[in-house]
């Protein structure tokens, strides 16, 4: 049984302690948040949940052997670090921290104290997502050629927090573990439309190696909601939209086939070839339960998560070379290599 | 009565013939095409129509005044500048040349001989396209924040000409007609999938004056077809799908609106807005009917084309920078202006 | 403030209990089911709400002032019978009961008794469907010629209750309601699939006043989740289609409008006209929670509910025709006509 | 070769114009209609296809083969008869007679003249019909529960035919192919809206052979345009849209499994199944081109039709059956057998 506090009770919070509350071998033992009303909220949902705004008495409370942190992507890294400082396994949301420095410092930290350091990369869970991993991993789909994804809806503006780096780090996670890689180059390009100061819309290019490119398109100034992410292999491409109710994942037997020129000059033509579309059922259960099993159980038998301090940091190395790019008017930035265990 | 020959019945020349068969006071009296096969399937199908593969005897006609170019396109220069000095009025299928001092050159040859030179881009005819021109005219979406097109399929592989070149004019005449204006700097990236040594798939941004920016996104190597266009404004926005069976605009009453925020520190907050969807009705006359028959009435009144020399070498210039861009990496590039009279 | 019990934690029952027990004016007091485990689930998630299984403590306790039923169907009519005999104010799922006998004696114990009886015929206090009542009543819609429902899915297979019962009460409800009439004569038929006993599809037809007919298609053993509903004026025409996430009420400009021959001969011809198509901004409050506000609101002014004992009565009626019809091979049945205060 | 006159130009006419003209081994020589304007599109269309408003100089000419007839509905049977007589193969568009006196005088001329009869229901030539006859066939849906089929839209109103006669003969032709029996009873409830004296909308219920029950909704008066058949079996579910752009047919791996209760009480309940969704590529050719040629193929090798004149008589049948219960107010009627030979 790991002992879990929640840190954090805004936006994702009560999605967090939904699952932590009844995920078996977790129990939820505390939640902070600065807000009054939200820790009300939390005690008439889940009675014998401690609150408090008192983020100290829960990293000293020694029962607690497992923090989850919610809170403003601003104030990940230092809490996350107070929260290892402290010994405790740690799951942070998504972006791990907001530069490469600070999510390096929390590998290091983690790793010094021998603790679980996660990043809530929740797609990488998403039996969706699994699903198309494996079919790419047996080789049904090909070489593959590009992949786009779009991630839009009219939703949540954020003052701080520009859409690159509130939104498209689940593109980027999901496409880092769809291609095993990390992008090599980077380019962005968004609008500030509200006059917030940040980008309301980004449009980002990434290349991947062996030529594969990618396109990322985020947005929170948007008519319709879409969850859509598109992959074109050479023998089959795939469409997963997550909020297809019939299914969201469908296989296309499609492509183009080279084939002789009927003119017989060396020539080559290709012929469209289109064939059936399956649609294989997936698995529904909660990707952010599976996710939150997936910390309980490495905190409790204290091995590495998929989606650890290293993973984070490929994603941040890749939000920061696209900001690059955004101050930069598009101009395309080389994303810095990750290597674990340098 | 016009009296026209369409040159090239390949792939769009047998819509064109369709239109120009039955228009009033409009006489298509000659098709010129290298493939017999081709020339005998117009003369099966439009009987009177005199077929042939010999250019030269068709130009040498006196009786013929107009003629529309559906050839490919990097042969679109030599025919309609062949056309023109043969004192004939010319409709070219887009982009209305490979290079900007070709179309320039048009330019100057129709505006000596007094002929009318009309490109076509048929989505400006197009009556979709005209309600939302009308609908942002007329200030009913606030200020345009940004607008981006998908337009891909699995569709039709060419080999000396790229997805941009060869899809994205559309796009790119829809943008230009829509904000009134050219983009100052295009930034593009693609891949090439199939070996053919041209991009099957095209990213590209451009931005417009007063910030506007715009997306494009054309590939002939997609699992869905997809020809939409979302234009996003700060009292409304618009969805424009070309193939929704139910209505090709809808206009969506949502929106931020700038509340101050309620912590009282001077802070603003944005309160989402959804209001109701309205699908106007849309004259559902072909667009290419309309631009032919706007070709029609401009060489027999002997007035500009809508989509004249100019309006084709704007779209042009784009193509040309966003060329280099792809050269370039996606390094953002200018786009010249276009100063019609200079 | 309104002391509440509910009956019955089962499929819908956890529904009822979340709005009971966060709704102002509202005290969720006690929850009573026979399965323990059920109780526990109550326990964990509503502290505070007494659990019990023994029914006559919670018709005993005087502090309790109305009882909401979402027992299994057959159960409906013998505890609304006991709740009120008690004299508690009392909401009972749908259907009311199981005959119009056991109908008309409810009514006739709470007038006697005066007390709320209420069904939960949801769809009445659904903002679309009340949308879709005023669009009718302000004549928008002009005379009403037909309408029809498909309420279907793969979905929970009953034993002792068959598809009309168990699903269409709702489909009756609503056309009972936007018409503001009864059927006067049914017919329907079914298949029983599964070898259950009772049919697992049904298609019903209903005959309203002035020539009005509707047509009802429920199912447990469909493909696809249909919820929608089809209305056809002289003027305009509906769709209602409850899960299409983009909006769930479209109202057509459509209709055929009878225009003098061209022939001469006094005959008419009907031309089509196709408008606009209009998507209403709909209150996105759960239904359910509107339900509840009033049932809450008619116990403690003590005024009767919208969906009363006589609109139960009146689905029932409904019902009971169709089965005799089912029974009859779909021969059309009489709906005996229900006169409150008769 | 066969040659070929077209009677009636109307509607339909232009269609099978169409393929007539381009099929091989097939050649149209005359086409006959009484609007003069109608002729005068042929000539344009069809250059070398005699045109003329007399239909005997086509039945007395002797090169002519056989004759497609594509004229209202009510003048079927006497053109139909008087072809045959004349020695003509024919091919007539559904319903083959509004009567089935009339279908069965037809079928005993073309037997005593040893000429091909043949009916339009182009939906037997349809491949995606031929798929899902095929997955049934082979026993992949088990055991065919119940199917139901909803054409409408807004359309062709019509004034001395029905809904039901004019638009079911498609529902009930693909339904008899695909379960390869009649109905035995049939019952059908529609309306009159327009005034025009036939009904506009018609819901019937046919009951085929193993209690296999279908519905059939028909309708001119709709606001969507729906074409779209559900076949419900034991093992798979059949969703056949035939407007859906991404593919017709759906195969459903879903049904409703028996299990023992677990309250062991000798009980069963049924656990809802839901697996992976299949949608086959199917064959684009048009379907009426493949009904054309496979008339050719039986006039010329004097083989029988598929959808002969007992499959047309079968489908007119149902719909007397139908007619005699809209009479009726929807009372069911038996559907009298056919026995071909008898």
């Amino acid at each position: 049984m790991l002992h879990v506090a929640l840190v954090g009770y805004g936006y994702w919070g009560p999605n967090l302690a939904r699952n932590l509350f009844t995920l078996p071998d977790c129990k939820l033992s505390a939640c902070c948040d600065l807000d009054l009303k939200k820790l009300d909220e939390v005690s008439a949902l889940y009675p014998g949940v401690r609150t408090t705004t008192d983020l100290d008495s829960v990293l000293g409370d020694a029962s607690i052997e497992a923090v989850v942190i919610a809170t403003p992507a601003r104030s990940h890294f230092a809490l996350a670090q107070k929260a290892l400082a402290a010994g405790k396994h740690v799951m942070v949301e998504k972006p791990i921290a907001m530069s490469s420095a600070e999510a390096e410092a929390l590998i290091a930290l983690a790793d010094e104290r021998r603790r679980v350091l996660m990043v809530g990369h929740t797609f990488e869970y998403n039996p969706a997502v699994l699903k198309i991993k494996a079919l790419i991993d047996e080789g049904a789909l090909g070489d593959i050629f590009y992949l786009y994804s779009t991630r839009v809806n009219l939703g949540r503006v954020q003052h701080d927090l520009n859409a690159l780096w509130s939104i498209a780090p689940h593109d980027i996670s999901i496409m880092n573990f769809l291609l095993n890689a990390m992008p090599l180059e980077v380019s962005a390009r968004g609008a500030r439309c509200l006059g917030t100061g940040v980008e309301d819309v980004v449009f980002a290019d990434l290349t991947y190696p062996a030529g594969v490119i990618a396109h990322v398109h985020v947005s929170w100034l948007d008519p319709s909601k879409v969850r859509k992410m598109t992959i074109v292999g050479s023998k089959k491409m795939i469409i997963y939209d997550d909020i297809d109710p019939e299914g969201k994942v469908r296989v296309y037997d499609k492509g183009a086939v080279r084939v002789n020129s009927h003119f017989g000059y060396g020539e080559f033509q290709y012929k469209l070839r289109t064939g059936d579309i399956f649609i294989p059922k997936i698995d529904m259960t909660e990707p952010l339960r599976l996710e939150c099993a997936h910390f309980v159980e490495c905190a409790l038998q204290g091995k590495p998560a998929r989606t650890d301090g290293w993973n984070g940091l490929r994603v941040v190395r890749v939000l920061e070379a696209a900001g690059r790019s955004l101050a930069r008017n598009g101009a395309p930035e080389p994303v810095m290599a990750v290597t674990p265990g340098a």
